[in-house]
């Protein structure tokens, strides 16, 4: 039987430039998740690096590395469900933005950024994330024992179809490891994650690092949770820190039979 | 040669029972706009009565009607883009929820709503609009003296796809006649209005009637023009009156060059 109140933590880290750094910090936050009794955990895009493409590629991991296996087993452990963000995958000669899943000690499934950000504000940003990366392949739902979840990373944010395309094929929570800059960030962020909750009538789950004014990429912070109604449930702000919060899977259901629009 | 600044009115009707009454407050209201220098005018989601399936019936015209000889002139003879809301339209056996659309004295389109309003949200809100009207075909764009518009009515919002479509086609602006309720309209109107001019990267104008306590369907009001930025421009209140502002196409460029998401 499938439980619908279920408690989850999205871990807001400090990024490091040193990628163990970064992992044995992640880990801290998974046990501090599991500590506040917290089943699933979810951790930022690219958790393992500032956001920077001419640091990407000597970071790169592939799906036999050390990572895996510790996510893996702590998975187990914990008794949790980890979505570990993000990391950079490397797959032969390509590079991907890569999320992987773990559940009871095995990787279950592992979803490729499809929507690279190459963004160009005269003056204020310009990141070209294709330079680096391939585009993943569109995006299907991971059976979990929550159910069926989506997972979409942070430029993907803006493509509502594929968020709604997760919502039709079953999916009642979208985890969206992500990484909104100083810029687009206050502009957009808070509108997007509430938009797409709205849209697929499912709870959006949206992890962000925390706002580090050092790196020439800063990001915006304000990990968020929001309702199928596209109401935040809690939201932080710049610092790094765990947002944690019971929710409860019926109010998919509730709004989905009262707007029907998927 | 298109002018890239233009000068929009919305116009938050009280709405009468009456029909007649309807019509010629529409009127005073264009004219109106015309006095503030509008040089595009727009109408409410069934300005021409109550929002009340048991009234639709009788209230339905077809495009032979008086009032589309009386919109095509007044749109000539005060030199404005007429987009008359919607009202009931009557072809063959069926009822549609339909927008027209005027210009230099021609009825140059009409949009039939797709997406008909069927909510059930117990003890506060229950209506079907399905049980009388048709729905229309998917959204084409219009082509005016200030380029391609798209139409979406009310319910349409619901569907991002379907606001990046017009969008995609070229529309700038999308005009959106609505009526959210007192129920749906503080949960979802300023998020959906937003969020649409966001995705689609185009102005978006929801015209609303007024808040009128004596009826059975409540409607929200706070009409809106919202930038392709997804920032408001400017929202009415709850009461009748005319939204008026100056906007400028060139931000539509500006925006799409700067985040690709069409």
């Amino acid at each position: 039987m499938m439980k619908n109140k279920i408690k989850i933590a999205l871990c807001q880290m400090d990024i490091d430039p040193d990628f163990n750094k970064n992992v044995s910090n992640a880990i801290d936050m998974i046990n501090k998740a599991a500590q506040k009794g917290a089943k699933i955990v979810m951790l930022p895009e690219i958790f393992i690096s500032p956001y920077d493409v001419r640091r990407f590629k000597k970071i790169a991991i592939n799906d036999k590395d050390h990572l895996i296996k510790t996510f893996s087993e702590l998975s187990l452990k914990k008794k949790m469900m980890i979505v570990a963000g993000s990391v950079v995958e490397r797959s032969g000669r390509n590079l991907y933005n890569t999320s992987f899943i773990f559940e009871k000690g095995r990787l279950i499934g592992k979803y490729r950024k499809t929507h690279l950000f190459d963004v160009d504000i005269k003056g204020k940003i310009t990141f070209q994330e294709s330079s680096v990366f391939k585009p993943g392949n569109i995006a299907k739902t991971f059976n979990t024992s929550f159910g069926k979840i989506g997972v979409v990373i942070c430029f993907d944010l803006r493509f509502p179809e594929m968020v709604r395309s997760l919502a039709k094929q079953g999916a009642k929570m979208i985890f969206a490891p992500a990484a909104f800059s100083h810029i687009t960030g206050p502009l957009h962020w808070e509108l997007i994650v509430r938009a797409r909750a709205m849209d697929s009538q499912s709870f959006v789950f949206a992890c962000s690092p925390a706002l580090n004014k050092k790196y020439s990429y800063q990001a915006w912070g304000h990990s968020a949770i929001v309702d199928p109604y596209g109401v935040v449930v809690n939201m932080l702000g710049f610092k790094s820190g765990i947002l944690c919060e019971e929710i409860n899977l019926n109010l998919v259901e509730k709004v989905r039979k009262e707007i029907p629009i998927l």
